[in-house]
């Protein structure tokens, strides 16, 4: 139905969608048009329109999207129409905010295995977790088959830590630490740094 | 010595350029060329060169870039050669995280106020600072000229209390509720929401 040439930009944008339709369902809403979709992301109709059939025909000219039927394919080509279990190294202040984090399940997300290489956080609670040693962790990972992990550990450590995961076989890591990580092609990053969006913005002002 | 045409998406990727050379800077690197600063941000040469050519002639052909050089323009472009103060709304766990987190300052940001509407967390600290009512916000961002606000406040607060910060004459806000705003233009705005990352990864997985 789709091929795999999709340009990443227009990846980008779908779980933005996806959230905004999880919301309006949430709500009881049924159906929706790419003008109300729009007005809620902040992206034009046409550009939505235009996003969305790159994967197909899921709307009908007059009567819009069924908003069930759209999340069901927006999951299913973000393969998200299933759980994945996530790893998360480095049990500080942001994770224990994600350990605790209740909003990943229904997006399709569990965090199953928490690590941390600091003796007075191992054997300790991080949300419902315990905090694993970080030697224990290629070997956890890759017996567990994770292939998702979060990285929250200082700067310094998370390229080596980045390395130990990708070797346990992960896939998709996303890095809270203010870094860029070198990985090989075949292993997907995103960045998360305040400080990095909040200059993106300051240019602007 | 540029215009404000400058592409969004350039725009988007100077504060990864700052970044690294930051961290180059602090190990004692003194210059860089586009193939090394390249190599640590995952980007290629010849965008760097084209990112960075569009501010001015920074570089010199055979030598590189003056990493202290090309620090000071980089953060004169991106207005970060000051500090902003910075208002936080939400002093729940993320809240908590970047309310005790040190890697603003150096970068251009410095929290001065958190806000919550929880009785229980009003007056108590979050990190060094003191949890205040959110009820005094709008007239405490107002008396303090704060123009960027970080929200980490519950999806179903989030657009209320936006409209409250833009009131208050906030410009630039970084959202972590899992929800699109709506802003009048001139406001930029900024996500971070973990799943909607990990769903743009797993998509390729």
């Amino acid at each position: 139905m789709y091929t795999d040439k999709i340009p990443d930009i227009i990846i980008g944008r779908l779980p933005v969608y996806l959230r905004a339709l999880q919301r309006m369902s949430e709500k009881g809403i049924r159906t929706t048009s790419s003008q109300e979709l729009g007005e809620h992301v902040g992206i034009s109709a046409a550009q939505i329109r235009k996003d969305i059939s790159q994967f197909g025909e899921f709307g009908k000219q007059g009567t819009g999207y069924s908003i069930s039927f759209l999340l069901d394919k927006l999951r299913e080509i973000l393969k998200v129409d299933r759980v994945w279990d996530v790893a998360l190294i480095g049990a500080g202040d942001i994770g224990h905010a994600l350990a605790r984090y209740q909003g990943f399940v229904d997006r399709g997300f569990r965090i199953v295995l928490v690590f941390d290489n600091d003796p007075s956080k191992v054997g300790q609670k991080a949300g419902n977790f315990m905090v694993e040693d970080i030697s224990k962790m290629t070997d956890m990972i890759r017996d567990c088959g994770v292939k998702v992990a979060m990285i929250t550990v200082p700067a310094l450590s998370a390229q080596e830590v980045s390395d130990k995961l990708i070797k346990a076989g992960v896939k998709a890591i996303l890095n809270y630490a203010p870094i860029s990580l070198n990985v090989p092609d075949e292993v997907h990053v995103q960045y998360i740094d305040p400080a990095t969006h909040l200059q993106r913005m300051t240019y602007y002002l």
